[in-house]
């Protein structure tokens, strides 16, 4: 870690903190305006922003950058249209800030409440997805917090641009500028820095694959909020609805096989696996889902396949990665369970704590299943894919938080703020 | 950090976590009847708690502890009853568990709420107050949780005793004794094991000095909730009325003065000070207040005493170092401020964000100080000393919470659980 990086960051943070605190005082009208006048200056500078990512994509095509990478760097005029559309969206959401959580007078005539008020400073690390930039930036801004970016090497010059836009909007609604800052010009170790920049930063929020979000973990002084790692599984009972359970296990897996809340692996009741795995994995082989199965359900196959003249549904071998790991693809673990505790057992043992559900009929069943589980989110006879901020009318969404302090699940607006307790007495003291 | 602590901690704590699923899934009653239990052995055990308690105080005694150290350590009949008593009160208090914080149907028909649930495994690393031990012990029980107990090596027979006693009650009750466990043996590498044991523990909650909680916040990778250090100020506008200003200076600062709610800095308005200050401090000095005054302050006392023959209060002049600490003690530091801006620009200086007041009657000062303030807790017109979970009705409290995230001040049951999402449909799935 170097000293300018450091000196560089404490500088941005403080300048953030500083920033802060008008717009910890600003109306929620004036946040909104802010986020309008945001909205309109995107589309007003698409010309600039596109050719700033196109020097940012040809850089990373020259590099060898994957096509999926690629696509979620290219940003194009109907993406810019929509991420301002998302800005005037979150403009239209409720403000948080100043939500009284509860409230009332104590016996001794004491006034108490609890009041939601901004966080203050948040720090947001991302990979090369320029939306993020403007997403992380008005979601902080209208929860009333200043927000400092290090978003991937790779999208550096569309982010330039997008962060001196906001700024500039900042400056023109007179607000300080500072209030939207990015790092990226202090590359990792200005990462590094921010999240040491403990009294300075109040909330780290990593958004990306597993390895960031570990480092950041591991070597933030500032409080952090993991999210998005996403093992799911889908538990389909021995009591339950064939229909229903077909209809979950796909749109689970392969509605939108790239995001945290889509189905890794499907655990099956063995009582009802002779019957439903065969119809349940045509299913998914038909959308393309490679499929890598326990040894039971190979066995299945192998049956069905024979019966079929082996024309039938071809899987690999699942193998202990196969049961840890996050595919974010058409792939999918099989596993036959012998009884509700395994697949309990089954999910203690390898899910990040994201969203699990359960395709069952029977009462008890379902109830005992949801007191069981521990994960952030649990689906009842739905698809995993309803984690999501929007689909739950929390409106839009930071990221999904998978660990157990002070946001689980969607985190949205009101995640993004914290809250103190205001007592108003008249000269009251202590005996 | 030894092999044999890591291993031993996380053997503790894996042993910890698989208990925590039955007590996740125990009704309240269970619960409560655990609690009751507890308190009824503590009280059938007095005489072994006592005579482990002598063993620690006589040989800390002998290593020279000062005597306001051994006066938290030693236990006696009634300060045992007194945990029993408190023990009873906790099981007393509402279950958080199963609370539902917001619920409601989707347009689609999927009903989702999000519910109270455990944390899990919580690890509490705190000084030597064996009474720590059985509070912190009820308070996880009651949320849920099964516990971890890092107590100070002074208190370390005390809390054998105190656990054993705790983990033979979980078991005659046909809980898992794991539920309560202790690390003491490990000494502080196993200290240091606790808070690396990311996984198989959800929340570390470090209590006691500042130095203590510097410690967890810089090793730990399992989250932190910071208690405790409170540098709190009362400051006392041009518009206070002078008999509430007086009675909340002198609470604040003497009802008791080692707790972390007490004040520890007075500001005074200028405009009021030339009336209030002799008056106040007067009064503080009267209590055995020793007074660290800025100039200002100073050379009001100076005039005072001359008109009082020199007969009048001693102070010595305040350092930076008086601004910036918590005494613990009958210490004050005093300033006088040009502004109630200079007021709160020393407060966002100085403050470890506990607890500020304001004594004012100007409706428009009081809106702006209350709207700056970034603490946990603001006072207007009442003792800092209300900013404790029982004064303001929230029941025991595990700490005061002086950081953002989670929790923030009074720390009750409610902030010792987590939440989840239950999705309830029919099939749902995402188009």
């Amino acid at each position: 870690m170097t000293i300018p990086a450091t000196e560089g960051v404490r500088a941005v943070a403080e300048r953030a903190k500083a920033a802060s605190r008008s717009l910890r005082i600003a109306t929620s009208t004036q946040k909104d305006e802010l986020l309008l006048a945001i909205a309109t200056d995107l589309e007003a500078k698409i010309d600039e922003i596109l050719e700033a990512n196109v020097c940012d994509v040809e850089r990373e095509s020259a590099n060898g950058m994957s096509e999926a990478l690629l696509d979620r760097l290219a940003l194009s005029p109907e993406r810019i249209s929509s991420i301002a559309a998302a800005t005037r969206a979150v403009a239209a959401l409720p403000d948080p800030v100043g939500n009284v959580v509860r409230g009332r007078h104590l016996p001794n005539g004491l006034h108490m409440r609890q009041v939601r008020v901004p966080m203050g400073v948040i720090g947001m690390i991302y990979e090369a997805r320029p939306n993020v930039s403007v997403d992380a930036a008005i979601l902080a801004l209208k929860a009333g917090s200043a927000v400092i970016l290090r978003g991937g090497r790779a999208a550096i010059e569309t982010n330039r641009v997008l962060v001196s836009l906001m700024r500039a909007s900042l400056e023109r609604q007179g607000m300080p500028a500072d209030l939207v800052a990015t790092i990226d010009e202090f590359g990792r170790e200005g990462g590094v820095a921010l999240m040491r920049a403990r009294g300075l930063v109040d909330l780290v929020i990593p958004r990306g694959g597993a390895s960031l979000i570990r480092t950041v973990v591991e070597n933030s002084l500032v409080p952090v909020i993991e999210t998005g790692v996403g093992n799911c599984h889908v538990y389909i009972d021995s009591s339950a609805d064939s229909q229903k359970a077909l209809a979950i296990a796909v749109n689970a897996k392969v509605q939108r096989p790239g995001v945290c809340n889509a189905a890794e692996t499907l655990l099956l009741h063995k009582e009802c696996a002779a019957d439903l795995a065969p119809r349940i994995l045509e299913a998914l082989a038909a959308y393309g889902v490679k499929l890598h199965v326990c040894e039971a359900t190979a066995h299945l196959l192998d049956q069905q396949n024979l019966s079929h003249n082996g024309s039938g549904i071809s899987y690999t071998a699942a193998t202990e990665t196969d049961w840890e790991c996050e595919y974010h693809a058409l792939d999918m673990a099989v596993k036959i369970v012998d009884s509700r505790e395994e697949a309990l057992e089954h999910i203690r043992r390898y899910s990040t704590g994201h969203t699990e559900a359960i395709v069952a009929e029977d009462y008890s069943t379902i109830r005992e299943f949801v007191a069981n589980i521990e994960s952030a989110a649990v689906m009842v006879n739905a698809s995993t894919r309803f984690t999501d901020g929007g689909e739950l009318g929390l409106g839009a969404e930071i990221g999904i938080s998978t660990q157990k302090l002070h946001a689980r699940g969607p985190m949205g607006l009101e995640e993004l703020t914290t809250t103190m307790w205001i007592v108003e007495g008249e000269g009251h003291v202590r005996n």
